[in-house]
């Protein structure tokens, strides 16, 4: 008999922006008319910059043309892309990667979901908390993550590392052991940072403990202080303990486009196998490539009028965060992030849990929100707004809340 | 210590086409003036169709200005696209599909090497023989394979369906109780196809032994023939028994462009689990969408022109698969398939194994093939001609062989 795949049924609930989808879709169902303010889930709204839209009608005419024709991609990725991302993003900031250790994707959702695939089942994993959802979940699906707790909404064998305003959102060390360290900085969702000396420490912790960090740094573009690190191949010893997994998505407005890239570096060994060869493997198996002409757009992210443009597009969406945390400490809410990243972080008001005061955004104020807790129990009494909205929906976002 | 998966270390040698890529690119270095004609791996050399071509420019444009900016895409896909799919590939053909068993993906290699995800471990598996690596790859990755006897080159937990010349490339129905069957028809990578009695044959024991098909249906527009099936919902019974998985790829030249989708009929429901729930959360955790500017180009191809125009793109390779399969039979080959499909399966001369065919191919013709050992035991002793390339080209290569 057909078996079916029983750790997917271990899975709580649905999908978190699945759910708000479906709350959202049937409050504006009983009220059509109610003018509803986006500011949950983390989509952009600028449309493409110039350099890019060029790009891409370029590279449709090239596939318009059989001398031209792009078929298959090449296995980790067209070169010429491979090539812009370890110059700007890498050798640029002094940091060592070379252009075979760099993989295209469709984005980094994927990666992330998938990378824990070439790992044993057996690998104790740590997680942020509060967290991107896909950590937990990726690994739920494959049987890693034990029993859920319904009281404490925790799994038996996950590692917790909890950030709250308590700890100014920066967890501690592991107290035991742990394999897989999934680190998320510009952190989704607290839009908090963590600065070189810090990183350096999570960095010394998993060379000591030969562990694994799997680096989250798709926010990396909203980092305005020089202090903090864009990538962790910027920390000394990082190549020896570091997956770096980046995105196109929220740097240039690709979240329509799909593109995105993860580093293994060669000096990853484990069991004495290279992870490398496990990813390289992954992808040749299971995935076909980035399109050709998303491949050209992004190459166009690099260029000197691509790097202009996105720029101006990073600093609208950072003055949006600039006003959502002006507005709401004006109102006296308590706020976090917002400063190098796209997200910020708020304290529900007078003991509020997260559903609650999301319900309250939604019915009384028409503002979508993404409730703390649905990224892990440390994010309850907390919500996330996103800065990637319109300025003056943000406007009006914040003059519906604080009027 | 972190441990990786074991699962993928029993995998053997690289994927197929990466390891004709390296002897090709050793031949290349050591022969820079042979012009190599390239009849291997089954990618497309036809340009985008000017109905495509159009589509993707507006649709770029589009993502050019903010009042129709599109971001991340809807869990299922965009609803444009899986409208025009219902009614152009099932309901024209009388088959049943609603448009929320329609899955919008990057394209069908991940999608069939991704769907054995939503099934224990402990599920019995099927395969033809010869057959794409990646339905077997992707079970072996996953553990459901058991031990590799390097003797007989076959999996001790596999069913092999052999299909060779002797019983007509139609493989028997399995003597002994299976849980998931991959069929791939027209096949790769013998050109092939099933008729409607005989894929009945297969829903009908799938129902029986509550079974499921995977139903791999990627080149169902090279059916010429009217007699043979393009969808395995055709047939009666299949929506509780089949999970069709089909490509724009070979349809319409998009494997540098990227899109496919998967059906999972709501009747697939096994130990009481709805399949598609399953799929969809796999869907929504790990995936984030295909391009909204490649899904324009989807819908573009069943437009009245973009019918028009990729009918004459398959008739095209169609000529082609005619060409090889007229010059190699009249050279004294046994030749199969190539009809209803753009492979041609052909036996290897005197004897000789498929990888001795393809190096002589390579060596003394220039011409590469796939070997059809790399296919799975039952393929040992054929290649396959792809009829994807130019039609000079083939014509060059074929009087290459017969001269």
């Amino acid at each position: 008999m057909v078996t079916v795949n029983h750790d997917y049924l271990d899975l709580k609930g649905s999908y978190l922006f699945s759910t708000i989808a479906k709350k959202v879709a049937t409050y504006q169902t009983n009220y059509p008319e109610a003018k509803i303010i986006r500011m949950g889930i983390g989509d952009v709204t600028q449309p493409l910059v110039p350099a890019v839209v060029e790009a891409l009608h370029k590279a449709v005419d090239e596939q318009a043309n059989m001398d031209t024709f792009h078929g298959y991609a090449p296995d980790l990725g067209y070169t010429f892309l491979r090539e812009k991302i370890v110059e700007h993003d890498y050798e640029a900031r002094g940091a060592h990667v070379e252009i075979d250790e760099v993989f295209i994707s469709d984005g980094a959702k994927g990666d992330v979901a998938n990378i824990q695939e070439i790992f044993g089942r057996d690998n104790k994993v740590a997680v942020g908390d509060p967290v991107y959802p896909v950590y937990v979940d990726s690994n739920v699906m494959s049987g890693r993550t034990g029993t859920y707790n319904a009281e404490t909404e925790m799994w038996s064998d996950l590692t917790y590392l909890s950030a709250t305003s308590e700890n100014n959102f920066t967890p501690s060390l592991p107290t035991s052991h742990v394999d897989l360290i999934y680190l998320c900085y510009p952190n989704n969702p607290t839009g908090t940072t963590l600065t070189k000396e810090a990183l350096k420490e999570w960095v010394d912790y998993a060379n000591k403990e030969e562990a694994i960090i799997i680096y989250d740094s798709a926010y990396e573009a909203f980092i305005t202080d020089s202090a903090i690190p864009r990538s962790i191949y910027e920390i000394e010893g990082a190549r020896t303990c570091a997956i770096e997994v980046r995105s196109f998505s929220k740097t240039a407005g690709f979240t329509g486009l799909r593109l995105g890239y993860t580093v293994v570096p060669k000096e990853l060994v484990r069991e004495g196998v290279a992870l490398r060869s496990l990813w390289a493997r992954r992808h040749s198996t299971k995935f076909n490539g980035a399109p050709y002409i998303v491949s050209r757009a992004g190459e166009a992210v690099y260029s000197k009028e691509g790097k202009k443009q996105i720029k101006k597009q990073i600093a609208y969406y950072l003055r949006n965060a600039k006003m959502i945390r002006e507005y709401l400490m004006e109102a006296g809410y308590e706020v976090f992030g917002g400063t190098n990243a796209p997200y910020v972080w708020v304290k529900t008001p007078a003991g509020m849990t997260s559903w609650a005061f999301f319900d309250f955004l939604l019915e009384k104020k028409q503002i979508i929100v993404t409730p703390g807790s649905g990224f892990g129990p440390s994010g309850e009494g907390y919500v996330r707004f996103s800065a990637f909205g319109e300025y003056e929906s943000v406007q009006d976002a914040m003059q519906r809340i604080t009027q």
